[in-house]
This record gives structure tokens, sequence and C-alpha cells, in this order.
């Protein structure tokens, strides 16, 4: 078997070209298993995998879920809401007793940045970082970069706009690395008190002309305004950003043009994204959401034959 | 295999008296099933199922839990406390998500009533609605007549009553539908103010003495205060409700016959039931409990056959 | 199959030195399971188990969880959170509820001492006592002397010190009772504050100074100050307990012998215990987590096997 280059999944940057490879026809595999009546594969039925989660999450914990129980893994949720985490319990010694039940893999989403990293040089067992804060999502990332190679044959040549906050968004981070090492060009779009200050140093283009954006771009992808994170009192509200950078039908009518959008959800409808777009054959929402269950079987498999 | 006339089970309204037939058969066999020390079945061992509750629950969502785990199927739990629902998702669009992650069929609890239906009409799947609010709770009137039908040989002739609050009930109109279509006759019995005031349009007797009711059923279907629900606070209050409408011994023994007692749980001891009724030879609410897992069983097996 | 003396898992108290030691030898097979890359065994394939947790927990419940799995139980949680409790329901008609689902053992947490031993005079099926109130954990006593045989080869003989908040743990009620049914010497060591009043009618030692009793032990087993359950406002504060009871290398060093650190979790490091002592060679606290799992799987196969 082929294998990864690394025993954890803590980010995009970390991954060589290579590994992103060997994940994408990895899923291949495991999303026609997922097309069959019977989809479910023995593949894992002797590793114990336990979600961790100190965020709440639906349809990324779902996700990873289902990805386990459809490789036979044994699944132990773990909360922060029911936890000895509120009794003051270190991080560490939280994972390490899990781990000492004889876990073999640990998915992780935490709200500080870099705390599976930190983790992952103080326990023995396979780390899949599931969302760090505004850092890195790296499952989302392959699986966003999977539904556009499915899309469009490739990956490498195409040019990708995300579009909308930026800032408080761990999905653009890992996209942008993980688009880049797979030979796109990539565009930020928003207004620049969504944009973070250090942008233009991880080699993206940089537009606030949404229209612009989607005359240059093949895909794209449309990120969430992120209502409970966003502080910002001042520009834009929630009005003035769903004017000058919704996406609406009549924008798109405009590009005379073919154009793949995605978003990662959930989605705000009439904000970022009108359900004229967002039901549209333009739009791949569902399948991101289906691949990302092929693609998380795929990290997970990998990563177990990994010892 | 036989079939039913849907493929969902929304609520009672739409099934046919023969769907109710072909469900307690195959209730009856689960039902054996569930008495065997191996209470296990392969039957829906390919077929995943998602719990998609937006209240709280305990007991419908064990039992249904239990029937399909005890049916082999994958089983994935939503809940809304921990979702998106509370990002602004819509439901449709949770539910896609949820469908796209390749899910068979969809248990659904709502506290909007028509939720299910709405649903269906959008959604590829199956869908079992576990509680609409105060609308339906099909399963719920299925397991209460298929424990009358096992207690007295057979629900047609027989007369039931329903006594509580009738306003406020999911279980109140799936048990009229219910029974109605199996030949009973019904009775509702409660204050006027805990009665819709559509009531008598159903077909069904309205008596305000508790009395009268007991004297004339053969079954006293006894629903919960839902003191949850209820922000009433003129007549009656508790102990008023209590003083007029609580069944105790003292009142069963004044009728001098034979009498049957229900109730959907969690029960008020000393409200609505008194605990000399509701541990007594009358009472079969334990079996209630035990046939809503045969029942479950059953509607989800035939809904898994029909495609 | 040799047999437990009693049907349910409700305290230490009511087990023999032979049933102690019955569990101790299924556990050491299990924990050879443990170890193995196959960790599952077909044991109680047929068996339901509910885990009824009426307060919060982490780590006895996610135990409890893999050793059912790991023992190939179907498996089902119940929280108080989301239940029919906050609707007023009494906890005889919550388990009878339960169990009329066809349920065979009942793990039971509630904050009341007592409500383990109330229902199992009340309910058919095996109860397990995970922790009532400040009464009784008994796995976990299990699970400690299970590991102190493990390290120094046999219970009987040594001397055991718990120290800390003895008052408000019931770890230390279970763990006095099961080290002196196996032949221990037991000292509790805290402040004054802290101790029950009829501790020593218990037989063991009681002892304020805490260099004393770690001069005194084999094993020192160091509890938890229990933040969330102490309202005391007056000595010892959390900073005056830290440094009269904290535990600590340079204290360790000043004794010049061999001894056993233990902690049933979760620590509040620089508290009760120091870093330097909690990841020393001298701790076996992982091992202790280690072994809850096998303790865990042994008491539940040897109730299943007791009807």
């Amino acid at each position: 078997m082929q294998q990864l280059s690394t025993r954890h999944l803590l980010g995009i940057e970390n991954l060589s070209p290579a590994d992103i490879g060997l994940i994408f026809e990895t899923a291949d595999n495991f999303k026609a298993v997922l097309n069959r009546p019977i989809k479910k594969v023995p593949s894992l039925r002797d590793i114990t995998i336990a979600n961790v989660f100190f965020e709440n999450s639906t349809r990324t914990k779902l996700s990873f879920e289902l990805a386990e129980k459809r490789l036979s893994a044994d699944v132990v949720n773990f909360a922060s809401g029911s936890s000895s985490v509120k009794k003051g319990e270190t991080l560490i010694d939280t994972v390490n007793n899990i781990l000492a039940m004889k876990v073999d893999m640990v998915v992780l989403r935490h709200s500080s940045p870099g705390a599976p990293h930190f983790l992952s040089r103080h326990i023995q067992a396979s780390i899949v970082n599931a969302g760090d804060g505004t850092h890195e999502h790296p499952t989302q990332a392959l699986l966003d970069a999977f539904s556009i190679r499915e899309k469009l044959g490739e990956v490498a040549g195409k040019k990708v706009a995300i579009i909308g906050d930026i800032l408080h968004s761990r999905v653009a981070l890992s996209n942008i690395f993980c688009l880049q090492k797979l030979g796109a060009e990539v565009m930020v779009c928003g207004p620049a008190t969504l944009l973070p200050r250090y942008i233009r140093e991880l080699g993206v283009q940089v537009e606030h002309d949404v229209f612009q954006a989607l005359q240059w771009c093949d895909v794209a992808n449309v990120l969430r305004i992120q209502l409970e994170r966003q502080q910002i009192k001042y520009f834009p509200s929630l009005r003035e950003y769903s004017l000058y950078y919704g996406i609406n039908k009549k924008l798109l009518n405009r590009l005379d043009k073919e154009i793949v959008i995605m978003h990662p959800g959930p989605i705000n409808r009439g904000v970022e994204l009108n359900s004229d777009v967002a039901d549209s054959e333009h739009s791949i929402i569902l399948q991101q959401v289906e691949n990302g269950v092929a693609i998380r079987m795929a990290v997970l498999y990998l990563l177990a034959g990994q010892k």
C-alpha cells in the first residue's frame, strides 16, 4: 500500500501534492462504494476512533461519523459540553485519557488555532484536524479540491475565487494551500475589513469587486458570513454585504460564461448566495457534501495504515 | 412482499386500513423477535437512518434508536442543539445535506405542524414523522391501537375515550384517525379549554365529565398534562385538573366493570393518573412502550422495502 | 462459569472478597484482549445496555461505552439533559420505560446517594452503579485496587493513603471498602473540614499531615479537589490546599523510598498534584484509565451471565 508522508492530518500546509493525489485516488474508490447498495467496507473493523469536538459542529461531525461507520470502525463521541474540560482538565490530559482507553485515532475540533499540532507532539495516535479556530480545516479543502477535479477534470490551471469572509474562515486558508499545491490560481474577494492583513503574502490575487472576481474565475467558492463569529459593528452590515457581495442569478447572467459555484455550508440564503444560484445547475454544493464522506473515509483509511 | 401505499409515514390521515393492518402483522413478527434471546435481525444491514430531532424527546428517540439497531441499520443522530440550524440554515438545506451523505431514511421530530409533509415534497428518501408540533404522532397512534388489539383481540367495535389535554396533544389527533380507520368509536373528554374548537368535525363524541367517559368506554387513553406547553393561566389549574379529571382507584371502583388504562408517557403521577391506577392490572402502559419498538421496527422495515 | 454473589453492582459494600477476586481474574483476561490488535470480543452480542446518566460525566461514561462496545453489546445512551426527567417523570418510571424496550442492563449515574439501590428493589434487570452522589463509585474502586495489584503484585498487606477531599468523594468510600476487603491498611489524609465526621468508624487511620501520610504508605491515592461541588468559603482555599496538601516532586524527594501515585482524574494540575509528580515514573494514573475499561468489561460480562 502507498503511504502518506505524515502520521497526522493537521493541515494542508504540511501535505505534499503526492499525498493529496493519494487521498484523491483513495476517495475515488470510496465514492464508488458509497454509490453501491452496500455502502460499508470492513477496512477499519478493529480500529476505535474518538470524535473529540470542543466546538459545536453538525455537518463535519456527521460526515466524519458516517465515514467512520462505513469503514466499520468503532466510534465514540466526546463533546466538550458533557466533559471534564469544564472541570479544569488540560487538553493533553483529556486526550491522553481517551487514548489510554485504547483509542487509535482522534478527530479533533478545537477553537484554538494550533491545538491539533500541539497535541500531535505530545500523544501517541493519529490526529485528524477537523477545524482549529480560524486556522485550518484540511478535510474541507480536500473535498473542495476533489469536487473541482470531479467537475472540471483537473485542478491544475484552473482559476478559483474564494469570496466572502476570508478573515474569520478556516476554510479559506486550507483552500488556498490546497489549490496552490495542485497548481490552481487563487483569488480572494471580499471587503477589506474581511480580508486578513497578511493575505498578499500567500501568493493570491486580491479583488474587492465581486463581479470582476466572477469574470476572472472558473470556480467561485462562496464562503459563509459567519454571523456568530463576527462582532464587527461597522462596514459591512449584513444588508450591505448582501447588496455588494451577494451572488444571485442576475449577476451570473451578466457573465455570459460557464462558472461553478461552491459553498462549504451552511448557506445563509439571501445573504452571500441567493436560492436562484444555490439550487441552479452551476452549483455543486450537495456534491461537495457527498464527496466529504468519501474524502474523510480516504483520510482515515490511509492514516490507519500508517504505522 | 406486501407494500404500503406510501413512501413516507407522515401521519395516520393518509394511511389506509390495509396499511395499518400490514404494519400490525409485521409488528407481530418483530414483537416475537424482541422476546427471543437474540433480539436482532439483519433486515436493514445496509440502510443508514438519521434521527433528526429538532425538539427534545427521550422515549420516542430511544424507541426509534432501539428499533433501528435491532434491524441492524446504521444510525446517526442529529439534534438541533448542536446544529447548523442555529446558524440560520433552512430545514430543507439541513436535511438535504444529511441526505447527500447517502442517508436512506429520516426520522423527523419538529415543532412545526406539517414540517415532515413539506419536507417530503422536496427531498428524496423516506421520512418518518416522529411528531410534528401539535399535529400528528403516527407511530404513537399505531402502537396504541396495536396495544388495544393485543389486549382486547381487536380494535373494531371498541369504545375508546381519550381523556385530558386534547388541544396541545399530537397523540390525540393521530389516535382519533387511527381508531376510526380501524372501526372503533372514539370519545374525547376534558375541560372545554383543553379541547380544540374543530373537535366535533372529527366525528368524535365529546364529554366533559370524566366519570361518564369512563362508564362509556372499554379503553381510556389518558393523556399527559403538558406542563411545558401550557401557558394557560386560568381554568383548570393543575390542582383543579387533578381534582376533576385525575383518575384514581376510587373512581375506577365506582365503575364496576372491566376497563383498560393507557397513557403515552411520561406520566405526571398524582395529576392525570394516580399510582394506584398506573401500576394496577388495568394499566397496559409498559406494554405500550414495549410495543412501540416493534411498531417502529415494522414501519422502518416496510418503508425500506418501498422503492 | 463462576458467578458473582449478586445480580447488581450497587457498591463495594455488598461484594465479597471472592466476588472481587473473580472480577479481577476476568479483567486480567479482558486486559489481554485490549492489548491485542483485535480488541473486540463477541461475548455480549445479544445484550442491550443503556447508559443512564443523570449527571455529567466524561471519562466514566466513555470508559463504560468502550467496555460495552468491545463486548459487542448494543449501546443506547440516555442523558438527563434531553429527557423526560425534566417533564416531572419519576426515576422508576424513566427506568421502567427504558427496560420495557427490552434493555438488559442499566449503567446508572445519579446525584442522589442510594438511587441505584432503590431502583434495584423495583426493577427487573441488572444495575451497575456508575456513581451515586457522594456515596459509592464501585468500578472506580475496583480499577484502583486492580491497578495496585498489577503494580505491586498484591493488595493484601499494602498501606494505602487516600489524600484530599474525602468528604465530597464517592471514590474514597468505595476505595476504603474495597481495600479493606482485600486486606490492605487504609489511611485518609486531609484537612479536618474535608473529612466526614463518621470517618473513624470505618476503621481507617486519620492523618492531617500529608508528609506523614506519604511516609507511612506504599500507595498514595490523591483525590481531586472537586471545585464544582465545594461551596466552602473558609479553610482551605485552593491556594491554601495546594500549599499544605499539594504533592510535588520536592516533597516526594524528601521521602527517600518507593511510592506509587494514583489519581482518579481529572487532575487539577498545580492544585492537588504537580505535573512533576503526575507525569513521573511514580504515577500509574494512565494505567488506571486503561484498567478501567478492562474492569468494566469484566463487571458487565459477569453480571450478564448471572441469571
